[in-house]
């Protein structure tokens, strides 16, 4: 019971996370009365609510970025000119090569020069690692701030809402979070955050022609679902134990990091990454199993965010108010490559003066 | 004169950084001859060899950072298991938003799974950006190796090596760099590095649609120059002030950091980012005004790398093997949107022992 009796210092403070959706949404029985799914696509994408943008002018995915972004930082108190990088994350396209989308979120909210807009890319995972960087920023400057946005707006002839993937749906919105040095006002502590990556799994893609000097459009959409070469190399129950593998590796470094055991009763959530049942199993079934009495998933209310999901589940666990000082929250995380990441939050113990 | 007698202490070391090329190479008289370019085209490019990749197994943009990364791991005698973050930046299309190139370069070096690899985008000055993210993880792990990756390959029918730009070609390429704690085997320390961002700029790309959900291509290329509206808008000559601000900014902040005077006369070099004459002078042209004696540029050899030029440029400072211990190295760099970088090395003083 040792390892119940503390935990480790926190390498960053969450102030706050925010999220923000497209008025409109849509679900599968909608889309087959005006003739966009069939019965069948319907079925097998199950329950689920997708927010979609609309105008371009106020949903794009930057202009969403902004929207949730403002919010955070409004939230947190910190101000625009505190805040020293921005890292931007997205799955789908955000335009051409010269077209730089974290520049673009950062004039909307009207950051100064000292801030860096960066992208970091990790297909669906790039927000849950942006932590790490977020983390390594503070070390070289204990003032600074980072503000971690993810963004995405999804649709033909790209990728797909409903088509992209049979058993997965693509949802659009926005999720932000200010982080910085640990303060008592916190909405979380970072204790640890893990990473583990299976590089080889880049094989799941490897007849996309991905290495093209333009992105390999498949019109009428993007097949985000492992290639047939793939599956009939044995590929699909390889992808399960080595996503089963990497994620239980997560989860037991960063509690390892954070001096938890993995019983700890102070374990009150257990966030998971907005995939739907199956996809879920795959990525991370093993953890599901474990804390199968805390899990969470907002999968049904928004569909997969892409590279939100990671902070919109922070934003969502913060929201909902239902969590008390000294609690821990472990936040789960996958993105196609593929990369597996586990965070351990705590809700800061201050709170409770 | 009490600036001159000290300098910072590195925030990291880079043990060695190395190139790699195609071996097929083309000048715009070549283009000409084939009938690829007009005359006309050909002189507004002026004295300039392009490398072009050919073969996709042995020359796509990830097969390119695979060999700059094996010969930079090589040369540092860092294993591939001592990598704890592969951050790996590009400007050109590298697959569709599933195909996670970082985790291609990550399998073919193989990396561990404790290595994470992350896209870093920031247009052409993703891996300038790349070097404070790799600082920042040093300072969680003093035993981390970070691998700076940068790969382009262009082509039609997305960024075309002649034709996106009028004075401005664009190279095929990779090059890499392994940093970690500084020690004094070190090809260079880094003393200091700073960003300054101009965010309003991304405003030169404006009407391309960047908001878009599928990237805005304009067969039979994309056109890198900025639009014709920004520039009806005055845009240009904002363009020219504004990024002689930023650059000044950058290289005043990183010799401060850096506890240097700009007259210091350990400054044995300035690496310009291999732009066009034209191009560099609406960059970095007060700068290089500045060190006039001591400019370096490699544009002539290579054309423009994108995301890769800062890497390659420390690359060929390592290798040219014609500095002495204690030198200062000056490294610019510049990337669309806008970003500006001057990261401030030094020949480690130890190698003279």
């Amino acid at each position: 019971m040792a390892l119940h009796s503390g935990t480790a210092e926190p390498i960053l403070g969450i102030r706050a996370a925010r999220c923000w959706f497209p008025e409109k949404t849509r679900r599968p029985a909608d889309e087959v009365r005006i003739g966009n799914l069939t019965p069948e696509q319907a079925a097998r994408q199950g329950d689920v609510t997708l927010h979609i943008a609309r105008s371009w002018e106020t949903e794009s995915a930057p202009a969403m970025a902004v929207a949730a972004g403002r919010a955070a930082l409004s939230a947190s108190g910190v101000p625009a000119d505190g805040v020293g990088l921005l890292a931007y994350a997205w799955t789908n396209y955000q335009g051409n090569p010269f077209f730089t989308a974290g520049h673009c979120v950062a004039e909307g909210l009207g950051l100064p020069r000292s801030c860096a807009p960066v992208g970091i890319q990790q297909a669906c995972n790039g927000a849950a690692m942006a932590f790490s960087l977020a983390a390594g920023q503070l070390r070289m400057d204990e003032h600074a701030h980072t503000l971690i946005v993810a963004a995405d707006r999804f649709g033909a002839p790209a990728v797909d809402h409903w088509r992209s993937h049979i058993m997965l749906a693509y949802g659009d919105g926005a999720s932000a979070a200010v982080v910085g040095r640990p303060e008592p006002g916190d909405a979380f502590h970072l204790l640890a955050v893990e990473h583990v990556a299976a590089p080889e799994l880049w094989r799941t893609r490897d007849d996309y022609e991905g290495f093209g000097p333009q992105p390999a459009l498949a019109p009428p959409y993007i097949n985000a679902m492992p290639t047939e070469k793939f599956s009939d190399e044995g590929g699909r129950p390889r992808l399960r134990a080595v996503s089963h593998e990497c994620i239980t590796e997560a989860v037991d470094t960063a509690l390892d990091r954070a001096r938890l055991s993995p019983g700890d009763p102070r374990i009150a959530r257990v966030l998971a990454p907005r995939l739907s049942d199956k996809v879920r199993e795959l990525m991370i079934g093993p953890i599901e199993e474990k804390y199968s009495d805390r899990v969470v998933c907002h999968y049904s209310a928004s569909g997969h965010l892409g590279a939100g999901d990671f902070l919109a589940n922070i934003a969502e666990a913060e929201t909902a108010g239902d969590l008390a000082p000294g609690d821990i929250v472990l936040v789960l995380g996958a993105g196609g490559g593929y990369s597996y990441t586990c965070a351990v939050l705590q809700v800061p113990l201050e709170r409770a003066a």
